[in-house]
């Protein structure tokens, strides 16, 4: 261990903290991380990969796809919610918290087609917890895994002068049917289950609802964004009917994770805005809050419903049994580009929903 | 979703913090947590259990036991080192700070008889931390992955305000090889790998060792507590020898996880202080900190050990090719009891190591 060896020496010398006081110029870049989160995954997954040789698919994916048993293949993903980054204990029920929280964890399992099987729990606590507000997360956690027929197989507990709670899932794919998000060929047609940008007028009314009286018309945004349902049950229909040829999960939002397909694809993508799936009382809410729905529809994240691409010659809503919109189509070349309903065609940035607004007062 | 939206009912009248402040004898109880980890878990795996059907191995042991590949077990496990609990970034370079992060995790692959094959690594990030912090962090992951022959296949960034990371892994052994906790007989005799107390006496020593003057033969101490290695091959050996009735990693410490085995098999146990492998080194930093070493080796944390039991009729000295120590036997009933050097038999405390010591001052 020659290494460790080196790196005890520094540590007796600590190059942080301790009695080594960072000097002035490094103190002001101390204020804020000198590095975008998608410029630190690019890094590490550039470290990571000269070794990675025994997955199907590593890092780059809603999940890992690994050799299951005999037929299968395993999918292997993980997602945390940190308070007061994720959520704030005002707007979210600790079994909601509980609820959503695996969840999201299935989601990433329904993009690549598979349904999820076990999870290990990890909570951080703070000392000061009642033990009330943990048991009423994990009741929130559990009822959902029983919905989903997903054994929770063991975990960790932490103390935390934050709560945070971090999950891992294992699922099951039949071996061959993942659906990557590096699949996608120009010509493919754009797809989405369900409508979008109900889960963010949900928060957003519930951040902003107090003061603006809003009618009770929110309470089923909001519900989709305190408890999404996984689209197990439609990723499975998409995978097994060999419809798709990348799917990705709504998280970030429609311009971001379609750009993570376009990124992954190598390919480029138009979509429509008259096709786009809006709900009337998504809509509605929108007004009342003084947002555009188009840009919480393509921006705000959360919604949970799958997009994904199809060749053009498969006719999609005779194969699921689903409710599917056609909202655009896969160009060659790169970048995304949005046809307003003047029939003007814009550049469209992947702004993406910033959890971190969750913070905001 | 019925359950549902009584919840969402709950949430718009928020039972925790923002508009309803806890009632004043609410907040004593805040002050402190009102349940122990040990109960907390105990609740959970009652709750989590019955849906238990799948996993050949839940929530109970060092890692769950899962179907895998054919002739093969996955073994599935998670765990979190969070800062200013697990760690102080005065005592621990952030090299080893990721090196121990899955070291740890791999420990408990080892525990089970088997080998680390995937992880999915997971970062709480302060924004106002640097780069290079974090890299420092991942080379010292990465570098350890790679001794191991492990795949890092994927994980989550996230912002929080106290760093975390938090590991999952999947390891693989032989169908039918597993080695857990439960199977510890009356009369079978308890090992251990190498020495204890290391590991505590060099964490003991960073802590306290300024003021003491210490002479430098704690670097190997210190090196254990910062970087320890995982008994990869060791357990391996143990597993496939078919050596083992039960077996655990020791992170907690010999008390403590001693006891976790007799109460997984329903057995009790005596050791052996004359017996107890405890380095000279290790006496003499003790001595110099003015530290019990048997207390330290009885109670101390972190030295990823492997602790196990066998059939006093095998001679695991000649099935092994590497040091083993025999410190104690399995008794029937329950309790732990140790012989001390006079002869005296003392029952003896699950003390265990406070991983919450490093915050001390």
């Amino acid at each position: 261990m020659g290494r460790g060896e080196a790196v005890t020496q520094r540590t007796l010398d600590p190059p942080f903290g301790g009695s080594n006081p960072p000097a002035p110029t490094r103190k002001i870049l101390w204020k804020a991380m000198d590095i975008s989160e998608a410029e630190l995954i690019r890094w590490i997954r550039s470290l990571a990969s000269p070794f990675q040789k025994k997955a199907l698919v590593g890092i780059g994916d809603d999940a890992a796809v690994i050799k299951g048993r005999e037929g299968y293949s395993y999918l292997f993903t993980t997602d945390t919610l940190v308070e007061n980054v994720h959520f704030r204990w005002e707007f979210v029920h600790p079994y909601q918290l509980g609820w959503k929280a695996l969840a999201v964890n299935a989601s990433d399992i329904a993009a690549m087609g598979g349904y999820p099987v076990f999870a290990l729990v990890t909570f951080g606590i703070p000392t000061s917890f009642l033990s009330s507000r943990v048991k009423e997360v994990y009741k929130g956690l559990v009822d959902l895994s029983t919905r989903l027929n997903l054994e929770i197989s063991g975990g960790d507990i932490v103390r935390s002068r934050i709560f945070f709670i971090s999950i891992s899932v294992v699922g099951e794919v039949e071996a061959g049917r993942a659906v990557l998000r590096s699949g996608a060929k120009p010509g493919d047609s754009v797809y989405l289950t369900g409508d979008i940008g109900r889960a963010a007028t949900g928060f957003l009314s519930l951040k902003e609802g107090k003061k603006l009286h809003l009618p009770s018309a929110t309470d089923s945004l909001r519900r989709r964004w305190l408890m999404p349902f996984p689209r197990i049950k439609e990723a499975r229909e998409i995978a097994m009917g060999g419809v798709a040829t990348a799917m990705i999960d709504l998280s970030d939002g429609l311009s971001s994770d379609l750009y993570h397909i376009l990124e992954e694809s190598g390919v480029g993508a138009e979509i429509w805005e008259k096709n786009l799936p809006i709900a009337s009382e998504t809509e509605k809410v929108c007004h009342e809050l003084n947002r555009s729905p188009l840009e919480v529809a393509l921006h705000g994240g959360e919604d949970y419903e799958l997009l994904f691409t199809a060749p053009a010659t498969t006719n999609v809503e005779k194969i699921v049994s689903f409710q599917v919109t056609r909202i655009g189509k896969i160009l060659e070349g790169s970048g995304l580009f949005l046809l307003n309903k003047k029939g003007e065609r814009k550049k469209l940035k992947s702004g993406g929903w910033d959890h971190f607004l969750s913070t905001a007062p």
